[in-house]
């Protein structure tokens, strides 16, 4: 398996069918779309990113070692995450870690990321070989030198990718102080919201439920073990987030189970979990209840609630305690919407204030119960694909999977979901070509008409998100 | 999202595949087809629509109100069913709900209603415009004009659809005078079968069982709670339909669970479930065992066993008590056959008259499942795509799927299983166009040779559902 | 459904995109790989074939009788499996069971079979004409007389298919000494390992298991209760097996369910198995133990762990009772391997010695699962498609579905599991068609470049396989 050093493709039909008469379709339909502003409603890009504005410090930091996509295919491959500076590792040479990517450089042909990272290697590092142990040095230093280039600090990058609004994900008892003072900023005028990601606030299973409750309770005035004022604390920081520009809540549970429960029973269940003698069952049952209970709170103060379910984290125990999550080994399961989901919808699938978007790890959920649910509930949309699914193929097959039951405006709009600030561009091009792509086939195939196809590509990018959104 | 007002297309070769080469070679296996006489083995058209052949009232009755595929998508986006006329709903001014209908079209770009609409709108009326704010009224108009017209009344479509066979739903209670009127009428040559759909009087859970039950043995004159006796009218009422020409029996369970119990046993939970005192558990036991027991009197009757699983009917409690059943909340869930299917497999699978025909709305079961069991069991037919799965994308992931490992020859042929009269044949246009395209591309890739995709096309519309559905 | 003879078809650019750009690169990449040495490192051909070297003895032996994908089609169309001399049947006249096939040669269309059949009768028999009715008796003669010929012995056709390795499946306690028969004859080249098969000795449910438990450790010179014996008699015959070329050990079980339990726990357990009073539960704990314990032992001495599940053994009793295991109706179930493998990969997952292959006929788990673990663990693989996926377009949905996220270089390499000796190339030679069409699908679209590909092809069809079955 030696390796070929190759010129790094940029094919500007990327992506696009490879009929000549639908390909002629798509790149009409794309090139109508292709310079409209970027709406990032999730994701997971540090708003401290933008307010310190410094230089990104090196290309293996901004590559290699805080994207898990990256890191877990060359761990599969034999490489140590310690070289590669994840997550509680020590430090590395940045130019080492640069050149165990472009050895493995072939690892990620076809896959998501190695078609992101040439995206950006091409259009914002002009790199003009793919990758390899002979190009390596080469390329390190061709980023490094951009890297200190004022036009590659995070801002200036920001406005060259059109970005107008930009959501991060934060802990509940965030102050939200960076989002406040990049608000206030008058030397920068995008549009950075906060996201309310309560998860381990509901969850008496997760890591610190007690000390996290402690702290909730205690900076709401009230008893940790009083479920009205739990309630009233969670409230109460979602009023904050509200107030800071958050239009989202965002949920990332193994199963999206929930139950509907009395005040006196999930009081009950609450004060045990505070106590901590709740056992799995009854941990199950509140973390579904306060899932339901959620959704009625986004009805109310208007925050569209979002849904990630299906992910087994920290598959390795070995790993997460060399490194700590988000490492590479959460793994998705099964998943099923339609009944566990029908409590929340019984209660509040019918309100119009509830904007509930559904996200999969497990494509088979996409034809069966997702786009079926969002078919019918007019607070249901069908959230983009997410994760191991955000790649062109699985792309094409949500878009299959979910069209003809719900077509095309039932859906939340391309998410990036990133960590990757620099990927961000890279992602949304993909999503407008492959959606430019899916409907000018239908276009060839007589199902829809041209016009038809023109005005929906558009509204893809632009009206769609920012509905369900609220943006 | 402001709607643009665009020509109704209906290109000549919609659904054909993009490569001019394969679509040559699907244009012409198509042709071979497309005029060939319908047969619809499955329905839900009324039998007294034929009988009273009375002029269709209005555009929204024909297309919007009893159409759930269209009010559901319509519902998502907002609307509420009443203003449609839905169910239970008052009635409302027809023109209104067109409009509503014609403002919202762009939601149904994609989906398999509106391709169904647009070839009826096309091929029927002439409509010439897509529907729009706009245009609203004045298709309306055409379209009330066209109803007007004798051409138009039910019988004159059923001729002009070339359909040869067309089998209704039926209660086991029906006395199937309607058809028995229709098959005596000498100005009437179609051929229209009732079909036996037990659930209510098989499932302990079902809404009025008991009330059923008492009617179902009173008629056969034997005692309430009497098993034997309620086999036996249930063997009645299937020889009643045999002798009004039916030749299925149509099943839908939400899980396709059997169980071989014995007459004692069986007889036991019987006794309970009239009583009214069998628990979630017993009457599951019951319900299997019964599925079972039909298909012991299909083997015996002839009638052929078709098995619609997988659906959480009347998701939305609200909704079903506004407006009733099947009112665009029915949710698919995950299905498995193999295990729940075996019992009655053990018992009659290998019994040369059975035929088993298995539906599905969990497309995983296709690959894994369906047709594994229909590539051995002589007894089993893969069920054509159904309900969500009826709509050109899905078709040809179910044909890919099932077809490797099954062939051509053990699937059901094209089910249309419709309440929408007018889109019959829109529907069997679609199949035909698919199954083309389908072989077209096997003959292109070399794996199916061209006088073998042309017989095959023609058996698929032709004999395969005259043997299968025993006509 | 008359039968028309048509010629057989064997088109040089079978397999390879409709597109005729797509064509030409998938061509040139096809072309590259086609001579390559065949290396099969999974399958189901006896060793005796090759030693014995014997001529076959007839058309109906060669492909039908032993191929239970043909046999099972055949017996859903009709026809008693007795007919066809299956399993433990009278022996039939060969040339009346070939007329079976031809004469129902269109229900393969489109399959699996049909394809492989269709490639072995024109490129080893010549034969010209599809199988029909008509040309039966003329087929049967003309590869009747080609067996005669010495070119068409097993080893002159092991030569001439140009078999590197090919790997049988046997039984722990084989004496192996037909392999070491083969290596130490001077007149035949070929490598033929032997793979440890143990799923009888492992699982207590599993039929003569205390039998085989009784010969095992007695063989070990232990006491068939003494768990630690057993153990160690595990590890000999795996030595043993090592000693004799072997590179795997292969596992097919129900679910690939696992559970690390102590020794003590997993003694209680395996005294009550080798006692017969294990009930279910017991069964499905040990052998989900002995599961975990592969691992380590293949950790430990190299052999590479496949393993195979989600099949519902002889799911027709009376089809096994009639004609045995192997006749055709195994049933696929789903499959989840996620939470199941947790606690062997959380024992072994990152030990470099481990090499696990995942297989699947449940394909939901390819994206979902398989793909996930195999782009973090670097001990888990991708298994080729497998069984009822083996097919064309099951390959192309396999590779789209675990390309994105773990890239071309986690899997197997093709497998071809079969023991129809004949299909040997014909199943190769298609994986290296369908790659090659879904790598230049990719050069196609922009997202692999030219050369990759070219690297990425060869690599499929020899680095991989020789890197992961470590030969």
């Amino acid at each position: 398996m030696d390796h070929v050093s190759t010129p790094l493709q940029l094919d500007p039909d990327r992506l696009l069918p490879a009929d000549p008469q639908t390909r002629s379709i798509a790149r009409a339909l794309y090139e109508s779309v292709a310079q409209l502003p970027i709406i990032s409603p999730h994701g997971h890009v540090a708003p401290s990113l933008l307010m310190d504005d410094e230089p990104f410090s090196d290309p293996a930091e901004l590559f290699i070692t805080h994207d898990h996509y990256v890191t877990r295919l060359l761990h599969s491959a034999g490489v140590d995450l310690g070289a590669l500076g994840v997550g509680r590792s020590a430090p590395v040479d940045p130019r080492h870690a640069w050149r165990i990517l472009a050895e493995n450089w072939h690892l990620l042909a076809g896959t998501a990321s190695g078609y992101w990272l040439t995206h950006e290697l091409a259009t914002l590092f002009d790199i003009r070989d793919e990758p390899s142990a002979e190009t390596a040095d080469a390329s390190y230093d061709a980023i490094a030198t951009r890297l200190a280039d004022p036009a590659y600090r995070p801002r200036a990058l920001f406005d060259r990718f059109g970005i107008e609004v930009l959501a991060t994900t934060d802990d509940p008892m965030d102050d939200l102080s960076v989002h406040a003072a990049l608000a206030a900023d008058p030397t920068f005028s995008g549009r950075v919201l906060p996201t309310f990601r309560p998860d381990a606030y509901l969850d008496p299973t997760a890591a610190d439920f007690r000390a996290r409750i402690a702290r909730l309770t205690e900076a709401n005035g009230t008893a940790p073990d009083d479920f009205a004022g739990y309630l009233s604390a969670l409230e109460a920081r979602r009023a904050h987030f509200v107030a800071h520009g958050a239009v989202s809540a965002d949920h990332g549970v193994r199963e999206p189970y929930t139950v509907d429960l009395s005040d006196d029973e999930a009081s009950a269940l609450y004060r045990r979990a505070v106590a901590g003698d709740l056992d799995a069952a009854g941990a199950r049952e509140f973390a579904g209840n306060m899932l339901l209970r959620m959704a009625g709170m986004s009805a109310r103060d208007g925050l569209v609630m979002t849904i990630h379910p299906g992910v087994y984290r920290n598959h390795s125990s070995a790993t997460f305690d060399r490194f700590g999550p988000d490492t590479g080994h959460d793994i998705p399961i099964t998943t099923t919407y339609t009944g566990n989901l029908r409590p929340l919808l019984e209660r509040h699938g019918l309100e119009p204030g509830l904007h509930l978007v559904l996200f999969a790890v497990d494509e088979t959920v996409y034809s069966r119960e997702v786009a079926p649910l969002a078919g019918f509930y007019s607070s249901v949309f069908i959230g983009a694909p997410w994760w191991f699914l955000d790649a062109p193929d699985a792309v094409v097959r949500f878009r299959s999977a979910v069209t003809e039951t719900a077509g095309f405006y039932r859906g939340s709009g391309f998410i990036d979901d990133t960590r990757a600030f620099l990927s961000i561009p890279a992602r949304h091009d993909m999503a407008r070509r492959l959606d430019s792509a899916f409907l000018a086939r239908l276009v060839r195939e007589g199902r829809v008409s041209p016009a038809a196809a023109e005005r929906i590509v558009t509204d893809l990018v632009d009206a769609l998100p920012r509905k369900v959104f609220k943006l």
